[in-house]
């Protein structure tokens, strides 16, 4: 239980370009990531249920083969086991990722 | 699976001043809520697991007895069956709850 802010959070740098900063609980986990221009995260999927929101800027978002750009206020559901991948922009983006569980890779 | 913009989800008054647009996934749903001047959310607890982040603005949280005025870039976590209230600001805020699982009564 308890009140946090994002800049207090510690930070993980999880490849180029690629920051993250998460908080967890019980049964859900908040990934707060910064994509840097170039930042590339290659597809792979994982046992998790996924939801995210796009915080600030854009990214290409690949979900099961779908492509599309999405930018600041779109939202997206990757069920468990579906593949997905992102590619950063000529800007950076910030990007909410919901796990439920909480991913243990990432704590 | 799928790509969504917040903007597009379907709203829903909860109480006045208090607008909601929710996501649902399997086990993880996302409710977008914007709160006017003057709105409360009366103190309530529920078995579900909730993280909540600021979007937009401010407004006053109490989590278990403890106050604090949550901003932009907060977030909160508020362990299943715990009270928590909320009230909001002068201006107008926005805050995305997560919940686990999905709450029935906001789908």
């Amino acid at each position: 239980m308890g009140f946090f802010t994002i800049k207090d959070l510690k930070s993980r740098i999880l490849a180029q370009g690629v920051e993250m900063k998460t908080l967890s609980g019980e049964r859900v986990m908040m990934a707060f990531f910064r994509l840097e221009p170039g930042a590339v995260v290659p597809e792979h999927s994982h046992p998790h249920e996924q939801m995210g929101l796009v915080l600030e800027g854009e990214f290409e978002l690949v979900i099961s083969g779908e492509k599309r750009v999405v930018r600041k206020g779109d939202v997206y559901h990757v069920p468990p086991e579906v593949r997905h991948s992102g590619t950063a922009s000529r800007s950076p983006a910030q990007v909410l990722d919901v796990f439920v569980p909480p991913r243990e890779d990432y704590k």
